[in-house]
């Protein structure tokens, strides 16, 4: 499979893909053509030919694709099949509610750890998994390798906390807190920046309201 | 103020220009040059002038910046003087850490009520405000009019959920929920696809891994 040079904005439509894959096979579709794909999807049916090349391509001219298969090779493509060990760090609301998140599970993540500063949470069992102490997560970490640390952290903690995990050897961080994260090259990070989100949609509440004067 | 026809990509960047003008505030910078300001974001200076030129241009030759005005400015583009009333729906531990969120009050939006099917939540309090019932929402929509919607629901229940909101007159729906709604013109729509995000990261982690063999 060739994914070299694969640009950002391909990447960023993968889980899209894997997304309504899903869906079709959950409604027993098993062959689906390039058009009927980008109908569902909203975007061009060469657009989708073109992302799929990237990786190789997996139809056959006039058969459409199979949807079972496509949707295998393509949670192969987003490492879903790795079984990626991850912890959370902050066990707050937010880091409860990502904790108990279904669909990780799902899609194949695996929840070793759960980490918080705050003594009254230590203890506490968050989806079958026990609350420690962030004094014990660096001999966690080196003892059992997460892939992934899930940051849930207030801003003033999360920088300090995410450079102490990729020094540990933590390659994948996924931050939740407001700022940008300074790391080291060699080091998956996607913010997931909630005010941003929200303040796009005030813009566009804005353009709506101004419109209807 | 030109607002007209402002491409997806710049609209993104808007928030993003309000929080680096913030920080800048935050440490008493009072003016800033579009290079000193390209340099901090990791974009162009020239795609700095165009983006604010979208919005009528604030800066004086030779003068730069002057942070708190186009910070001002900036929160305005964005509706974030605007108070939107906002409600949640659906009070678990999302929901939970949504009303939380200490942003969201500092950025204008005015969270005036909590709504849950769940009769064991009824009555909690959240951040001072009482969870209510999914049952009474509809009255409390017509009697209150809030701007905006934050679904923190199950996938089963959101599509439903967000059409009954839009035909109540709620114009804006900030979704965290799998999948994407199908609503009428005229509503604006955030979609928060955390998996997608997961997913991402794990693509990218399966880069790293495989370029170190």
């Amino acid at each position: 499979m060739k994914e070299k040079s694969v640009s950002p904005v391909v990447i960023k439509r993968l889980p899209r893909y894997y997304r309504y894959l899903g869906e079709l096979l959950g409604k027993g579709v098993l062959r689906i053509s390039s058009k009927d794909l980008s109908n569902l999807m909203g975007v061009t049916a060469s657009q989708i030919r073109q992302d799929l090349n990237c990786f190789g391509g997996f139809g056959q001219q006039g058969y459409g694709y199979n949807v079972e298969l496509l949707h295998t090779e393509m949670g192969a493509i987003l490492g879903l099949d790795r079984g990626y060990k991850t912890i959370i760090v902050g066990a707050g609301n937010l880091g409860k509610a990502l904790a108990k998140h279904s669909n990780f599970r799902k899609r194949g993540f695996n929840l070793i750890g759960i980490f918080d500063a705050d003594k009254s949470l230590v203890g506490k069992e968050i989806n079958g998994i026990t609350v420690e102490h962030s004094d014990d997560m660096e001999s966690f970490v080196k003892a059992n390798h997460p892939h992934i640390a899930i940051l849930a952290l207030p801003k003033s903690a999360v920088e300090y906390e995410a450079n102490r995990l990729v020094k540990l050897g933590v390659k994948g961080i996924w931050n939740f807190s407001y700022g940008e994260l300074h790391l080291p090259d060699g080091v998956a990070v996607e913010n997931v920046h909630l005010s941003d989100s929200l303040m796009t949609l005030s813009y566009k509440l804005t353009q709506l309201e101004d419109a209807e004067g």
